[in-house]
């Protein structure tokens, strides 16, 4: 972990309020865009602020942002308009002594930038590849392929992981010390799990068990 | 639920694309409020994008939003500029008979509009109520109050629930007639749950067990 290169932020990127929580880590980012399962992609539109839910991938360095939700933001994203895309996972909520000190764990990924339309088809079909692998890892290999009309009508962007920034909560309740030697209040963390149930099969599925890649996948985002 | 309001989608709010999932039901609006746990704020600085991850809560039409994450932008959006709220659940991973119709059930609502601040001393009083009993429901009655530093120290800001659109993606996978009758893939719901799991108290709090708010807290968002 330590040979890879740090976070490289920038005015934009750098975080104003509570730099403890700052991380510059890149494996940490890694593993924060690989737990989660979507991201928020905020584009300007009209002049006016945009956020939308959009499926992802990573691979190494690059983010591919999937077209079939919100595709009007991802054409204008397409159109050399600045992203900000941020993924948040919740891990615990956070109680303390006093109101004020409440808060949440989580770890939360910003990052902006121009993203570009992946448009080369091996590219593109690499980018799709991807992106399935994060939402449905063994689907890419087990369902049929992406058709050339289904090619054509699907949009993939591509975002560098370049101009990042990482926050990271993951402690208990930072109360003042008269509050915790007061000892009126309980304190802690309630955590946060997210968890995948029992596969539910379409009733159409005939003499077809529920596959590993499906029934194994054992963890959500956590 | 038929008496309440539908609601009132402009240009901005109305979705472009899977009419089918737009809901209109301002019922289904609140409960996906009431049961998700943060928001991704969205706003515009210097010209681009910026999105957070921001604590809130709601009071019949009022979004309330905390100012202790995201501070700057908080700033901005108080100062007159347009917001977009948007929060999302993801409920669950859809498997389809084809790569391309691999999708994702989710609840989704986009609250667009100017958020102003909330100055007035029982308001904002009123506001933090709602944000702490939306975070922690039970703290405001069993935490130290807020003093007068710490009410100073946050801001908070107001939404209406007037300029809202809501998708709720929540049934199989559409797939195409003969993938189904073909029969060679599996194909169904994977559900996703967020649950918590036990409460961590503390190691200096001393003689206090978890409080029924905290440890009766039965679902997370579902």
């Amino acid at each position: 972990m330590s040979s890879l290169p740090s976070l490289s932020p920038t005015e934009r990127t750098t975080l104003s309020r509570m730099k403890i929580r700052a991380v510059t880590d890149r494996s940490a980012l890694y593993a924060l865009l690989d737990d989660a399962l979507i991201c928020h992609l905020g584009v300007v539109r009209d002049g006016a602020p945009l956020v939308l839910p959009t499926g992802y991938g990573r691979d190494g360095d690059t983010l591919y942002l999937h077209g079939s939700t919100g595709a009007s933001s991802l054409r204008l994203a397409g159109g050399g308009i600045e992203v900000c895309v941020t993924v948040t996972q919740l891990d615990g909520i956070v109680y303390a002594r006093s109101i004020n000190n409440h808060s949440m764990n989580y770890r939360s990924a910003v990052i902006v930038g121009e993203a570009r339309p992946v448009v080369d088809a091996d590219a593109k079909t690499h980018a799709l590849h991807v992106i399935t692998d994060h939402l449905a890892p063994g689907s890419w290999e087990h369902a049929r392929d992406v058709n050339a009309k289904e090619f054509a009508g699907v949009s993939v962007l591509a975002l560098d992981l370049a101009e990042a920034s990482l926050k990271i909560r993951a402690t208990g309740p930072g109360d003042d010390q008269e509050d915790i030697d007061a000892n009126e209040a309980w304190a802690g963390v309630l955590p946060i799990h997210t968890v995948f149930g029992e596969p539910e099969p379409c009733a159409e599925v005939v003499g077809i068990p529920v596959p590993a890649h499906v029934s194994g996948r054992g963890k959500a985002t956590e």
